[in-house]
């Protein structure tokens, strides 16, 4: 794509959030964050080039949790086992709520990044993968949202600037794994083969 | 893409290997099955229109695990909790080897698939993920490999039709966890936006 500059850094975050998401029912809850989901994400997050991924969750075991998980593989045993890990999981940022996080990005981009997510019901704001690709490779700040659980709120679905289009593969099934969910949104907006 | 017939059925299946594969070291072992990595993988094949995910194991105590997950997803509580499970789980199957596998599929094409891994160092035989992709949707037989661990054994590699090109990003981490990977080689394989 002529727009890509591969040796420029894009200014693109992600953020996995735990609160507020829905359950099964479609009632707000709080999610537990998983050690999993964070080295998945990490690792994806290192692959294709994001600036940093934010944990989002308002409760202080959960973030202490988290804390533990970086402690042990940035300077702990797991630092000196899996240098790759390190690498990967430096990357992570612990984070309270959605509009601490809004103001983190903002202020370190010097300006409010377009904020998007992707959702499994279908698409605003006329985004698509490509268009949200070749504003990243001209320089523009994103910030693109996961939801665990059954996905995020309705209530911050509508606060953004888009939803980006529903990851279709052949008919209509639709249940990625956020882990899974997160590596393909990814390979769209910044992969080569 | 012209190739492509959404309506007509593709022939892609997927084999998730725990035996052989390397360790950290690059010694053959066989390593255990997951049940996050039987979970996303189905998922991600039920997405993305693959016939049947293998999972190959030699041990009995590990296909009896995949048996007992499948059992309680397809026929016990899990089926009436989660039916979105149900349909991605009913793509696994449980095979011994290698060897098995590939009779496996031989069978059931009628044919001998064309049979292709992603390698973390390089391609080979040519491959690119448009091509296979053009192939498939062409209608031709294909079986992608992932190998579990630090990745399948020179041995297995060597004896296939080629290698994929490894996912890059941006820059040359190249450390996706398998569940990433094989969502990531799906997308580029039949997914669309």
């Amino acid at each position: 794509m002529s727009q890509e500059r591969p040796e420029r850094k894009i200014k693109l975050d992600l953020a996995l959030v735990h609160y507020p998401v829905c359950n099964k029912n479609g009632e707000t809850i709080g999610s537990a964050v998983t050690n999993l989901d964070l080295h998945d994400i990490a690792r994806a997050s290192k692959t294709f080039g994001v600036d940093t991924l934010y944990i989002v969750t308002p409760f202080e075991e959960q973030r202490h949790f988290v804390e533990e998980i970086l402690d042990h593989w940035l300077h702990g045993y797991g630092a000196r086992y899996n240098i790759n890990r390190k690498e990967a999981l430096s990357l992570v940022q612990v984070c309270e709520d959605i509009q601490t996080l809004y103001a983190l990005v903002t202020e370190k981009w010097r300006q409010r990044p377009t904020i998007l997510a992707t959702s499994a019901k279908s698409a605003s704001g006329g985004w698509t993968y490509e268009m949200a690709r070749q504003r990243i490779f001209a320089g523009d700040s994103f910030l693109i949202l996961f939801g665990t659980g059954w996905g995020l709120t309705a209530e911050v679905l509508d606060d953004l600037d888009g939803l980006l289009p529903p990851i279709n593969g052949r008919g209509d099934y639709n249940h990625l794994s956020v882990r899974s969910a997160a590596a393909v949104v990814l390979d769209r907006l910044t992969g080569r083969e």
